[in-house]
């Protein structure tokens, strides 16, 4: 039996999917189930089980080589333990164990979320082709991941590529994670529609406060909705330029909800780079939407399960 | 004869050194000669083409294997291309094809002087057993350069680890790179005396206005110049923290004229990045002086060489 398949596990504080993928990154065979959250973590871990459980139930589980594992964060590949943020009964939660008892002797690969979409991206999405790209997603958080080299950069821990928690701004707002003026603080869809409403912005009739709403008011041309997500796009064209300048990249793709008011992100995020990617070898850089959809965390799980377990067949493409 | 050897160039502004480096790090043969900044291009490359005859010219030439470059930046690794900001006469030049043309077969490496610097550390100094480290020049200017996966990570032109060029304050000063609030900007040695004396700080009767000066007052205790090392420390911290942040560094290393204030700066460092380097896996970071000394450079280049070359004499020892 040819093993050309990886198993993929997308865990979030909504969802936990699974697939079985193929060498072309199609999606064989799906599961999922809803992620008991406020449930402790023994229930959170049946619930993988299942889905585990459902992708072995078939005849092409046979054909599988790698599981891939991507998680909400923090993870800590090294240990093979998770603390999602949004799933609290998960804390230095043994994930990797837990998932190498459901699975036999299948080698067994864990990367944060940021990581996994990044790995999406380069395999398939917008940043194939690309031997040094930045991927992120900017959403109810900022998270992201590296290739470099070719390659998945997901660092000893997994958790390369987190540019949500640098700073752009040292005397900034507080941020939760304990910092001051992070990306995520200035640039995420709560803090685009926080900023807007401070500084005047009044939502419409159906008092949606959401930064969907805040693009819908900025594309209809209100001053206050544009300028909250023009300084967004400078947080994020500062943590994108700075990433450049540190590793050398040349595509940066962005993904998300916030990514999906579409130009009125994308132009000011264009403008703000030229000020900040300015050193010669920077300033090639490109930004360009995410292309993967809803199936980028299985995707990239799998592609990150493929790198490890040195798989040509998963490789990504040139 | 065993090529046992790198050869090594170390281009700055103000001198070309030059020597022939042992598998150890030892330096067999010195050559050098001040660089003729204020000259044009083809005057500058006879002094590095007196370096090599000088280099070339004992017998230990024959044991060579590779010759590596480090250079003031920016550079350009994939066109074998300079630039350097203090030496106006080279401009895109063709640096890497003129040395070639002096060595004959031999394999030329190029890397910018802070991957150089980085390269020194991670084989002999500060960095060595680190799989993951950013190694940095806090002087004139700020530079830096990363080790990742075990390797120096120069990046496809040789610039990568740039961190004096980043910006953790998007709204901040503007920087002659045309950037805002770069760290180079906060933390030069020219700026935080620049800073001091704007705040009050008077020099002694000798009237030295420079970072050294500023340290000594710091370290009498003048509250002034204190301030503006914390400042300094400061951005550092940022950039240390996002670089961290990013690639998953467990070691910054801090050479060059201002870490020689030595407390004033590495106190308020650490307590900075304490602040900054918030996420759990970044948490273990620690910063330390640099080890090498004049000679980083040139030790620095040949290590460039050896890795790209693959000798196993050269790679970073364990």
């Amino acid at each position: 039996m040819q093993t050309d398949l990886s198993a993929a596990l997308d865990i979030g504080g909504t969802k936990i999917a699974g697939a079985l993928v193929d060498a072309r990154g199609r999606l064989v065979v799906r599961a999922s189930r809803p992620t008991p959250a406020d449930k402790d973590g023994a229930t959170v871990m049946r619930a993988v089980a299942e889905v585990v459980a459902e992708l072995a139930a078939g005849p092409d589980w046979a054909r599988v080589a790698a599981v891939g594992i991507g998680s909400a964060g923090p993870v800590d590949a090294s240990s093979g333990t998770v603390s999602p943020v949004n799933i609290p009964g998960w804390r230095n939660f043994p994930l990797v164990a837990g998932v190498r008892a459901l699975v036999g002797e299948l080698p067994v690969v864990l990367v944060g979320d940021g990581v996994a979409m990044t790995a999406a991206e380069h395999w398939q999405g917008a940043a194939r082709g690309h031997a040094n790209a930045l991927c992120m997603v900017v959403s109810t958080g900022v998270g992201g991941g590296l290739v470099l080299n070719g390659r998945l950069h997901p660092g000893p821990t997994g958790n390369a590529g987190h540019i949500g928690h640098i700073s752009v701004d040292v005397d900034g707002d507080p941020c939760p994670c304990g910092a001051r003026g992070c990306v995520e603080r200035i640039a995420s869809g709560p803090n685009i529609a926080r900023r807007a409403l401070a500084n005047g912005w009044l939502p419409g009739p159906d008092g949606d406060t959401s930064a969907a709403a805040v693009a819908v008011a900025a594309h209809a041309g209100d001053p206050v909705a544009l300028r909250s997500f023009e300084r967004a796009a400078q947080a994020l064209a500062a943590g994108i330029a700075a990433t450049a300048t540190l590793v050398e990249i040349d595509i940066a793709v962005v993904g998300g909800g916030v990514a999906g008011a579409g130009d009125v992100l994308f132009t000011p995020l264009r403008a703000a780079l030229r000020d900040y990617a300015t050193l010669s070898f920077v300033s090639g850089l490109t930004v360009v939407p995410a292309q993967m959809g809803t199936d980028a965390g299985v995707v990239g799980a799998a592609a990150a399960a493929g790198q490890r377990s040195r798989l040509d067949a998963f490789a990504p493409m040139p």
